[in-house]
């Protein structure tokens, strides 16, 4: 694997990174970390990487691996750079025969997106993108039990994505998270509601399998001078006639990372928080609440695959991470063996979830400014 | 004290006669239980009251009371009647003299509501509402904190009420409770919404001390055959430019009774759930979260004030719709010793809560069926 | 009903009376509040009782009240008293004709404990003692599972009752409920043991139903210069063969009132926290874990009867304390009416339970003192 | 780093292979992954490892491997086999010039242990015990608090570890967790106290800075037919003068892997729950609650250097694995580069915590068959 970003002082190429060594199927032997030649360098040199192949440029990089012999070279870019900086890496890679694994939001703009997805169906390579959410078992049994009907119709969704980290003009002082997200040459149109409002509509419609409507959105900048929203409150209908709303804030004063989803069907209900992804709490019209849990009874195989250890040892975040790049490396394997099964075979978000997304921060921010109250997506 | 309703099978009339009886200030010694006169001699009887002072009807027991010499009569008139019968009475037993202890929501319509409001203000007699939630010790330590500003200019409020009872078209079994909560003729033009979403938007301007300005609503049916809604989404405006969201569902499959609030400002935010009402979760920006407890370290007095016994010893719904029956106990008193202090000093809902309930029952009611996503309250 | 105890200031007696009027079967029309008689009368005053019926001392009140006639004397006398004044108040209560509600622990020592339980006896009369965990919903609930076998046979009991409140020697600044409670000459031989841990066996056995059969305690006084045990770990073995520990402190710095219980059996476990009373969380063996609710699904008559209103709506300690009342007047109501049923038809605690508890207290004190691990109970 | 142990169908094996690979910090390259040396081959091909550096006993492993350049050759052994099968190769490697990475606890029997030490002392090369717990960050952060003073000296500790897996004779079905586990020939003299109660003793010991001084133990084997110990509750003495229970018990029906502690001192108290890490519960005698948070506010330096991510972004039990492997290379690398520190800046298990868990099961099984009740340690 050769990576597109994440030079030190990155947070996000470092997940990246435990995430695809965890298993032990993909190895990291490349990278351009950095637009600064000096950086991406020194970065290389941290992860004990051949220097021959720490490059000055994600071009330099995708063209030279392109040239090695094809036992040698990469076969998977990962890249986890700010959102401007998806679109070109991953268009090349393509196009050059790589696989590609790309953090959210899709890209910087629409048309970006629908390009990407007409380059992605051409090259015939893989793309996954990191709603590195839907990873965890207990949201992968959650889909399962919706999908077989166990708490019937859905009939109203509550999701959420509250965070409190920039409940001041953290961009002021030049903190990197908080710069780069802030900033419309670098975010594109939007802010919290691209960088975890995508996450938490990816979740409610792998989850559910229901796709939105239409929404009615407000759509909030609370804290003065930031130039991006920073607060959401969005109203959903579901293509079955079930509703919904969407939060996504950045300025929930004291709020974590919260992402938090409650399904109500006509037999019952499901509720997953993220800050404790190894339960799932299941409700039922005339029977006590139950607690599933990762590696617990009573799992579909979709969610038992999903886990590595006995319930009770907890799973994190990272793992749920990994197993995007797990599934993407099985179907790499599968591929080179000749043994690829069904497309569905294989577990991850995908472009058209990227494009998805990126036509819901569209459709958001156009109903944020409009009277009328719903719009159609 | 007299009661009107709350007869054999009622479930809110028992509710109000254990609140009142809690504390030892009231004494329960007349009541009109049941227009139906052998179900209200019958209840008299359960409640070993004097035969002579069960009546047939409000207006018999409100009428014959008043010619009873001071010392004998009943002061104060509890209603615990369905929507549609609450104007009646408490209109009667306040210009007879009495004070009136009502249920939610005011009344049936909004008619009602301004005509009431005029009535109580002309009596001088006292008129508390039962919006018993905000009776919690831990709901007064949530406003005293915003009143000292303790976590800042309030910017998002998150309110929910979620029921999943009315999840089956219950109604159709004739179940009390069901039967006239879903019964336009009884319960006016709202079902969910003013049976549990009054209890939010209450609960939200009583903590924050902030009124809603406007709302967009998505008013939902979502049991076929149900006459009103029984599942609303609300997006809110409060006066000092803070967003929020009100749900309030009875199709939340699963779901009990569980009003929660979540109230985040610039520096910090707070966490009350009903169910489990004795703690307050406190965050803050730079400091971990704190959980606030009735009786524990660190209150305010408003907030110690409405607690009965210590810290570990938890108190319920009952001890919570006590407090207003206490409160308005110490009001009569005082006023019968002539020292009665401020009307703030007692704290209980009032008539214009009761007021402001209707009104956004109706606006809500409005911005269902309206195309403008923004309706001025 | 007279009240022996709970003058001004007292915490336990309006516990008392607050749980006796909660369901409006009892009526406090007596008392004599505190040895000092110009407290009892103040005491009385603020009752809104009849000051000829408030009295100088229990003696005078039962010679009196046994005077009145009968349909106007009480009949029930409730002794809220330390330790030390149990005794005498109940003897005489009895011997006199009325029926006794009693705190506990049952008395000053285990003499008195067997004395009482022969005048109980031999009175015919109604004696319960007020250990009013066992009265929440929910621990009737685990009591009924049990005994209907959900769970299999119990093997491991974990019982525990931490407090914190005397992690410092507050006996020195007078406070009143630390002083007696610490004071050998008013509490007995036991400190945190009697007032808490005597609780804590008592729900044990209740629930599970078995007899603590041996016991090897460790017996501590943590703080400086208190003169009774403030900490105790002790381990059990049961009448079937199963083991426990339990643990009562009150130097747990920061503890609240965390009585907690967790019982295992061959086929699944249960937790009840009596700070979150209305739950019960029920696991199995090969099935996700349940929460079951005070008046939700799923649960035994025996839970049923024990609780007033709807799950969700939160009961607390007073509700549970309120349920030995309701149990004693209904049973007393049937006597009267001659329609008395089997004993074990009333579900209150009994003399047995104090004697009981009286004979926990002394056998783990003993084996305190022993080099001996296990001492036979 | 070459690996004995831990081929197809072994659980912990796998876990020590993610622990290691997290950080990028250690590749591994070797391995005996079985005594038999088909299985060991194939569960190399299933690594991607060379296969001839895939080896048919620990002992060939070794011997080979010492035999390669300086550079070529492993550094590191990763031993992760039964109790019965870790003296040996642990033994070879140290004398060999290896260091080692054991798993718990160390070995068969306490002569083992004492010549172990020896060999590790002998040998100079650095010798790290998986005691896994100790390396999540909010158990850093409590150990943290207490060296600081910050609740005062400690009076009580409370640590348990309850399983239920072992509920049946799950070893007649010869499941391969189970049967090792329950064998004296291969797990020693204890079963549930040295597969799960050393990790209690070692956390209680680890967090608190104390040492146990005595015990008082009932071992109890709950399950008929079962060999070895599955239950066991144990009253502790620390030098400090406070006192404690531990209790571990494979037979807890429904638990899943709760090792919980709690820590009570003069001026407050600590709660962490393995199963919940990522939150450490700290309360005071006149403050409220607090819930410190992995990444969050508020920790001390040893706490946030063992996190990876920001607060909200769960990690997990292979986390707070790998932080053993990450201080054991961040060693390794520092002796290479001559920059080894003070041996006590490298925060991981030794070889004293492994003498010490093996003296703590002999210990406590010989309390177990005493009838004194206190035996000194």
């Amino acid at each position: 694997m050769g990576m597109v970003g994440g030079g030190r002082g990155a947070f996000i190429g470092a997940v990246h990174r435990m995430a695809a060594a965890l298993d032990g199927q993909i190895e990291l032997v490349a990278g351009a970390f950095s637009s600064n030649p000096e950086r991406s360098k020194a970065s290389g040199e941290d992860l004990y990487l051949d220097p021959r192949r720490v490059y000055r440029s994600f071009a330099e990089m995708i063209e030279q691996e392109a040239n090695l012999p094809e036992d040698e070279r990469i076969d998977l870019v990962s890249i986890v750079t700010p959102n401007h900086l998806h679109f070109e890496p991953s268009k090349l890679a393509l196009e050059k025969g790589f696989h590609v694994i790309c953090d959210k939001p899709l890209c910087f703009d629409l048309t970006q997106a629908y390009t990407l997805k007409k380059v992605v169906e051409q090259s015939g390579q893989i793309f996954a993108l990191t709603h590195n959410y839907t990873g965890y078992p207990m949201v992968k049994q959650a889909k399962a039990m919706i999908t077989n009907g166990d708490i019937g119709a859905v009939r109203k969704v509550m999701v959420e994505y509250p965070q409190g980290w920039l409940s001041t003009l953290l961009e002021a002082t030049e903190q990197k998270q908080a710069s780069w997200r802030t900033d419309p040459s670098k975010s594109g149109i939007a802010g919290a509601l691209g960088d975890i409002g995508t996450h938490a509509e990816n979740l409610a419609e792998y989850i559910t399998g229901l796709k939105i409507t239409s929404l009615a959105a407000d759509v909030n900048t609370m804290v003065k001078g930031r130039l991006l929203d920073d607060d959401n409150n969005i109203m959903l209908k579901f293509d079955n006639g079930a509703n919904g709303v969407l939060m996504c804030s950045q300025i929930a004063a004291g709020e974590e990372n919260d992402l938090t989803i409650r399904i109500y069907g006509e037999k019952g209900g499901l509720m997953w928080r993220q800050m404790f992804p190894n339960s799932l709490e299941v409700q039922w019209l005339d029977a006590p609440k139950q607690i599933m849990r990762s590696g617990g009874a009573g799992l579909y195989p979709e969610a038992e695959k999903a886990q590595r250890i006995p319930a009770g040892h907890p799973e994190g975040y990272l793992e749920a991470f990994a197993n995007i790049y797990k599934e993407v490396a099985r179907q790499i394997q599968d591929r080179m063996y000749g043994e690829e099964k069904e497309s569905t075979d294989y577990d991850y978000p995908r472009i058209e979830d990227g494009v998805r997304g990126m036509e819901f921060i569209y459709k958001v921010i156009e109903s944020g400014k409009s009277d009328r109250k719903w719009l159609d997506m």
